[in-house]
């Protein structure tokens, strides 16, 4: 029997690190789990990381690892390194692609934040397949993209490019956990259609289950819920947010041109109550030369094990293009 | 003596083609120049093309030429054709490069937008020599750009990105000849600034010496004579119009984050004048991250003769690149 070629997805986060074991077309060949905070020594944690990766490797019968891809937060695939991620335990810089290199010297080692590695997920495992050219936004508790051009991820001078929803909408508008005010996610994050509920009780005298619920109280799930059931306040929640969105995605193509631009995320989930105002909104501010050209698309990984299939996708990215 | 291996430079305007000998560094050997819309029909024009490239290369003593490369209104890089191109005489989609190379068929050919071309011309012969990630902006009748990331032009998916001007800045805002309203161009080229004047002039009771001229009788680089003359009006239509260009560039670079941004263009030749307001307005707005991190520059080819090496930039560009 062939020896089957795999590569380790590892997505880490503020509570677990998960670990696949996937090959190039996104089979799982077997999971792994670890807490996160349990390892308050970032040095203990990369032991952890490695004898998990040896686990595996015996764990799938004749596998062979030849590709690790790692998303985290504040990933940067220019340094290999986290810096400052404020939901891990461990302070500053983290040379984690050196530190693991040392264990693995011979095994293609890629590391990307989130939102990047669901980007070069979708282009390896789902609907960017065959694209060069493709925007991919994450609608969740804040908005995060990966651009990719001439089938490239843009990473930018610093690694760190590709931040659409810290682009300014509004000038003097809502304030953003960056210090700033106006940015996208203060709009179209799920906190963010929480905030124009919010705006929409106090222009508007309409009633809406949302007049009798705190702020803690609900969800931007529990806004879709109401919507469908024909909650006024609710659906004008999503109209705004669309109408913002579909601006905001008018201008950015403006700059990549993608043929496609994929959704993703809590929000993305609410279907044709965010893609429609979105689409329509984008369609009407878009540049004429692209009208009806540009395709807005939910993830094809929205149902999928999207943070081990987004972080495997970085190391057979990195292969493919024979990186290492 | 060895062949001096040159390409040709092609820069095609509404009133003349202008052509030159050049080689790796920038040297010019030799010029030539038709007039363009002395060719009603574009068969003609290519044979006229044709022509004054076997000159020139008979000119130059000793010279082969290894690559051409066309600036273009209109001109797609992906297609190699010029599509409606408003102030060339013929019209439709003219597959310029497919036809020129039937000439040539063993040249490297390479066409681009006049902005493109003057950005590859920064990459090869200015500022941005050794940037792999840069934002070039042209301020003169519009606003164009070019977008390099990863060391390659953003060409999008059919061709045409890197539209900057066309982002819109303002909703609501200034009527645009694009057909929608608030484009960053209606607000930072030369007409723009000159719609600002307008504007403060409503807005103020401060005298000026643009309350006593029609529109017809000043252009942009009046308003920067009036300013250092110490005019009001027009030096608050700079600080607006910095503040304007500040805030969409520190938007645009969320996207790709460049390691510089070099402005380019008449108003780009007012200095201080529109570089102090645009350089405040990005450090005030840009995401803390990239505070004081970017630069915004001058174009190195501001003085240059940017039609002919931005044009010949494009075939030195796919020289090195190794695409032909």
């Amino acid at each position: 029997m062939d020896t089957k070629k795999l590569v380790v997805g590892i997505d880490i986060g503020g509570t677990n690190t998960k670990f696949g074991m996937v090959d190039r077309i996104g089979n799982i060949y077997a999971e792994e789990n670890i807490s996160t905070p349990l390892y308050s020594d970032f040095e203990d944690y990369i032991n952890a990381l490695k004898n998990v990766i040896e686990k595996l490797e015996k764990d799938v019968e004749d596998a062979e690892i030849i590709g690790i891809g790692i998303g985290a937060p504040n990933g940067n695939h220019n340094t290999g390194e986290i810096s400052f991620a404020a939901n891990l335990p461990w302070q500053g810089t983290l040379p984690i692609v050196a530190k693991l290199q040392r264990f693995f010297p011979s095994i293609c080692i890629t590391l990307d934040n989130d939102a990047n590695a669901a980007a070069i997920g979708e282009m390896i495992y789902g609907g960017a397949a065959k694209m060069r050219d493709f925007i991919f936004v994450t609608l969740g508790t804040g908005v995060g993209s990966g651009f990719v051009a001439n089938g490239e991820m843009i990473y930018g001078h610093d690694g760190l490019a590709g931040e659409l929803g810290h682009v300014i909408v509004e000038k003097n508008g809502r304030q953003c956990g960056c210090g700033r005010c106006g940015c996208l996610e203060t709009y179209t994050s799920a906190p963010g259609i929480k905030r124009t509920i919010s705006e929409l009780l106090a222009l508007s005298n309409e009633d809406s289950i949302f007049r009798h619920k705190s702020l803690d109280e609900f969800e931007a799930k529990d806004i879709a819920t109401a919507a469908q059931n024909g909650d006024k306040i609710a659906n004008d929640a999503f109209a705004i947010t669309g109408e913002t969105l579909g601006l905001a995605l008018a201008n950015a193509v403006t700059i990549t041109v993608p043929e496609a631009i994929f959704l993703f995320g809590g929000l993305a989930k609410a279907g044709d109550l965010i893609f429609k105002p979105t689409i329509a909104s984008f369609e009407k501010n878009v540049l004429k030369v692209w009208k009806n050209k540009i395709k807005i698309l939910p993830s094809e990984l929205q149902n999928k094990d999207v943070s081990i299939l987004g972080s495997a996708s970085l190391a057979w990215n990195s292969i493919n293009r024979g990186l290492c």
